[in-house]
C-alpha cells in the first residue's frame, strides 16, 4: 500500500468539517482562516512506544491518548480545540492497528469538534506526534505566570489514579476487580478538562495540566509566577479505588508525584474564588481546594495541620541522566 | 539533565522574536495573534533516523533539513514562514549533538524570520517532527488543483542532484572532487524556495515541491487538477555535475524520479507566462519550462520530439509492501 492511499484511507474520512478550514488534508499545507476575535493556542506532544505506552497497547487507547494529552494542554490555557496535525511513524502498515488507532483519535476529535488538517506518515519505530491548535479569547489569559501569593490552589477530579493503574499493570499492586476497569480507563482514556479550562480562564489566575504530578506541575506555576505554595495533604481528592488499595501515606505520595492524570491544577484569588466555584459546580465539574500560594520560594506540605516532608518529585524524562 | 533544562538550554534562546507571538516556549501552549489580512498555512513533516537520514549524519544538516522540508511545503503554497513547533525524540541527551542540531535549525529559522514557539522532547529512537506555519494572502491561492490543460510546466533550479549525491554516498557512483561539495550540499542543505513560492502565487495556477521526484509530484498536480502532462526531457535542467557524472539517459531518469530536490514544480497559464517569467528573472531565480499540461489522463515524455517511455516512478514510503 502506498503512503498516500494509507493516509487517505484511515485519516482523510472524518466527520468533523469546520468552516474555518479552507484547505484540509491533501495538499502541501492545510490552510485555515484565522479569526480576529481570538488568539490561537498551539501545543505539540509526542508519544513514543516503549516510553509512553507499551508496544502492544490497545491502538484505540494510543490514539485517544495521543490527542488527549494535547487537548489537556489546550485546556490548561482555556482554549477551545479547533485543528490538529498528526505525524505518525509506523514500523509497517498494519490495517487493523491503523483502523483502531484512527478510531481512538477521531472519537475524541469528534467530541471536541477538532478537525484533522494534515500530517505525515513515515516508516520507523512507532511514535505519534500531534500538534493541536485552539482558539482563546483576546481579553482573558490563562498561563503559568499569573499566580499570586494568597491565591488558592485547586485540582479538578481525583488525582493519582493513572499512576495507580500503571502500578497494577506493572504488577506492583493488585487492584480489586470492582475498581479495575475504572482505574485503567483513567490511565488509558484520560478525559481532557476542556470545559473546565474555559471556565477557569474566566476566573483563575494560573493553570497547568497535571502530566508530571502535582508537585512537579505546581512547581512550574510557582517558578513562573515567583511564588511558593503549601499543599494540605488531608484535602487531596483521592478515589475510593486509591483508598481501598493503598495505605494513606502511599496514596498521598502517588497523588503528588504520579502524573499522567491530565486533571487541571489551577489557582484563583480570594476575590474570584466563589465565582469560579459556582461556575464549576454549575457545570458539574468536581474540584477541590488543596492549598494556598505564599511568598516563600518552595512547596511545603502539611498533614493534620503539621508540616510533613515529601521526598519525591514528579516524573521527568531523562531524569536518570 | 532534566527535560526542561534541556529544552531551555538548546531551544529557548533564539534570536527571532516575532511581534505576533504573544506567548512562546515555556507554557502549556504557545499563543499567537492571528492577522485577519492573512490565512494561515500549516504543514508537518517527520524525519526518522535510518529512513530519512543516516544515524551518524551531521546533526547540523539534520536540523537544517528538518526545517527545510517544512519550509518547502510552505513555499509550495506561496506562504510566508512565521512559526514552528519542534518535537524531537532522542535516544539520550548528547549536548554536542543538540548544539549542532539546534544551530542547523536556527540558522535557517533566522534567515526566514520564523520563531520556534513550542514543542516536545522525548526519549526514544531518533526522529524529528516539525510543524511549521506561515501566512498566505487572502485573495491568491496556490494549491495542487488549480492547473488547467494548456498550462506550462516549470521547475525552479536544477533537478536530480540530491539523488546524485545520495548515490555517491551509497557508493553507486563516484562524484569528481570538483563537484562533490556542491552536490552533497544540495542533498544535506536544501534551500526551500520560499521567495519563488510567493512570486508563483501571484501568477501560477498550481505548485508542489519536489520531494518524491518530478513524475510523482507532477502526478499529484495532474490528479488533483484532472489533467495530463507531457514532459520534454531535452529541457530538464540538469547540473554540470550531473552531466559530467552520468550518461544522459540515466541523468534524465534520476532527475525525473530521484526526489529530495525541494525545488518547486509549478504550472502557469499562457496568459500569465510572461509575467511570471519576468518576476522570477527579476528575483534572480533560475526556472525552466519543462513541458505542458494536456487533457489526457497520464504523464508522457518526449526526447528529441519523439515519445519515450520512462518506466520508473518516484519514491514512495512503504512501496515494498
Amino acid at each position: 500500500m502506498k503512503e498516500f492511499d494509507l493516509i487517505k484511507r484511515f485519516f482523510a474520512e472524518q466527520s468533523v468539517q469546520r468552516k474555518d478550514v479552507l484547505l484540509g488534508i491533501g495538499d502541501d499545507c492545510a490552510v485555515i482562516v484565522p479569526d480576529e476575535r481570538h488568539h490561537i493556542a498551539i501545543t505539540t506532544d509526542t508519544l513514543v512506544a516503549g516510553v509512553h505506552f507499551y508496544e502492544n497497547a490497545d491502538p484505540r487507547a494510543i490514539g485517544h491518548k495521543a490527542l488527549a494529552v494535547n487537548l489537556s494542554d489546550l485546556a490548561a490555557m482555556g482554549a477551545e480545540p479547533a485543528w490538529m496535525s498528526l505525524a505518525i511513524t509506523l514500523p509497517k502498515v498494519d490495517e487493523v492497528w491503523l483502523e483502531q488507532f484512527s478510531a481512538g483519535v477521531f472519537e475524541l476529535a469528534e467530541y471536541f469538534n477538532i478537525q484533522l488538517i494534515g500530517g505525515d506518515t513515515t516508516q520507523g519505530p512507532l511514535s505519534i506526534t500531534i500538534t493541536a491548535q485552539g482558539l482563546t479569547s483576546l481579553d482573558k489569559k490563562l498561563s503559568r505566570n499569573g499566580a499570586k501569593a494568597g491565591d488558592w490552589i485547586y485540582v479538578t477530579g481525583e488525582v493519582g489514579d493513572a499512576a495507580l493503574g500503571l502500578k497494577h499493570l506493572q504488577g506492583q499492586i493488585e487492584l480489586a476487580s470492582v475498581h479495575r476497569d475504572d482505574v485503567l480507563n483513567k490511565l488509558h482514556y484520560p478525559k481532557p478538562r476542556v470545559l473546565a479550562g474555559q471556565l477557569i480562564r474566566e476566573f483563575g489566575s494560573a493553570a497547568i495540566d497535571i502530566s508530571d504530578g502535582i508537585i512537579s506541575d505546581l512547581g512550574h506555576i510557582c517558578s513562573a509566577s515567583g511564588v511558593g505554595a503549601n499543599i494540605v495533604l488531608d484535602d487531596l481528592p483521592l478515589s475510593t479505588a486509591m483508598l481501598d488499595t493503598l495505605p494513606q501515606q502511599e496514596a498521598v505520595k502517588l497523588a503528588l508525584t504520579g502524573g499522567e492524570d491530565y486533571e487541571l491544577l489551577f489557582t484563583v484569588s480570594e476575590t474570584n474564588k466563589v465565582g469560579l466555584e459556582t461556575a464549576l459546580v454549575n457545570a458539574g465539574i468536581k474540584h477541590t481546594c488543596i492549598g494556598q500560594l505564599n511568598g516563600n520560594d518552595k512547596i511545603t506540605t502539611t498533614l493534620n495541620s503539621e508540616p510533613i516532608q515529601i521526598d519525591s518529585k514528579g516524573y521527568e524524562h531523562f531524569s536518570n541522566e
